[in-house]
């Protein structure tokens, strides 16, 4: 059974959050025994969006209880995390107990900031690429890439590159059939009008 | 001022409602004298999703006031509506009153089902196809469309396609420039990794 929680705060960006929910419920939906999806922010409770939605936590930091994988999206939110020890002093304790760590958008400012991300390739959205070099030099910024899988450190691109991250996921952690299982019935056949 | 509604119910599919929330977000935050964007259903409060995410309408039918585009998401939760004569009266009486109405996915049975698509092409999530045929026989069914455009009445195909369908509203409503700034923003250019 893989446990994934996905990280909601104020200002988390909607579908930094919900694209990986979707894709990661889909799969717990069609295999509840093989996948559980749970909300948690720091308390249970809901949380303002950055474009406005209220999405509700289930679990609070201190009830969601063990994770396989932990989820933090990005969103204007996160610039207030990067100066905020607590939360800074949480995503490396979570590091130190979470096999996989998975970021969406600037979701990997936040790591890098922990310092999770030294010496290693990890990506962010194109308007925060810069800020990721900044805030860790050794990091191996790549400019160009959807996702960048490190192995138990997954960061991506951004906002709905988290959909890509999540289905990239299902295949790593069930297999290219689950996945495509999973693509299908969320019909993510994408085609861009403009 | 184009102001916006997105219609939250039980068991409405995640993506459904923020993959278009998302893209009408962006154009929102980037031109608030532009767009308006809000999250109703029938009465304010918490609605529980179908991959069990919480989400919070702001509004109910009663104040959400004058809308000139509406969002019908799909879901688990639009089976019931379809037999709701409450629900059917009420999608009536907004297609009288609201100059654009849009589905996602299973969105469009509960349009069918309230005779909105009277002898109109429409499309649905894949594994509804032959089902929204049988509500309506009149209906011109687009099996291959990601999203059908008739005017003032608009359908998308499934969960991840209202991402594209919404795309396309801001080219439509806006311009091309500006649904193609919402796009940069949100980084959607897609690469499905299986």
């Amino acid at each position: 059974m893989t446990r994934i929680g996905i990280f909601l705060f104020e200002q988390v960006e909607e579908l930094d959050a919900v694209g990986p929910w979707e894709v990661f419920g889909m799969w717990a939906k069609a295999c509840p025994e093989e996948a559980e999806l749970v909300a948690f922010a720091q308390a249970p409770g809901p949380v303002r969006a950055a474009k406005g939605l209220t999405l509700h936590a289930d679990h609070g930091i201190d009830d969601v209880g063990r994770l396989d994988v932990l989820v933090h999206p990005g969103g204007a939110g996160t610039r207030p995390q990067l100066k905020d020890a607590g939360h800074l002093a949480w995503v490396r304790d979570q590091r130190s107990q979470v096999p996989l760590m998975a970021s969406v958008c600037t979701g990997s400012l936040v790591y890098a900031a922990a310092g999770l991300l030294e010496g290693r390739p990890a990506t962010t959205h194109w308007g925060s690429l810069d800020r990721l070099a900044e805030l860790d030099p050794s990091i191996d910024v790549r400019r160009a890439d959807r996702f960048v899988d490190d192995g138990d450190v997954v960061t991506s691109s951004g906002v709905s590159a988290g959909i890509d991250m999540a289905l990239h996921l299902v295949a790593r952690l069930a297999g290219a059939d689950r996945a495509r299982q999973v693509r299908r019935n969320m019909q993510y056949d994408p085609q861009p009008p403009i």
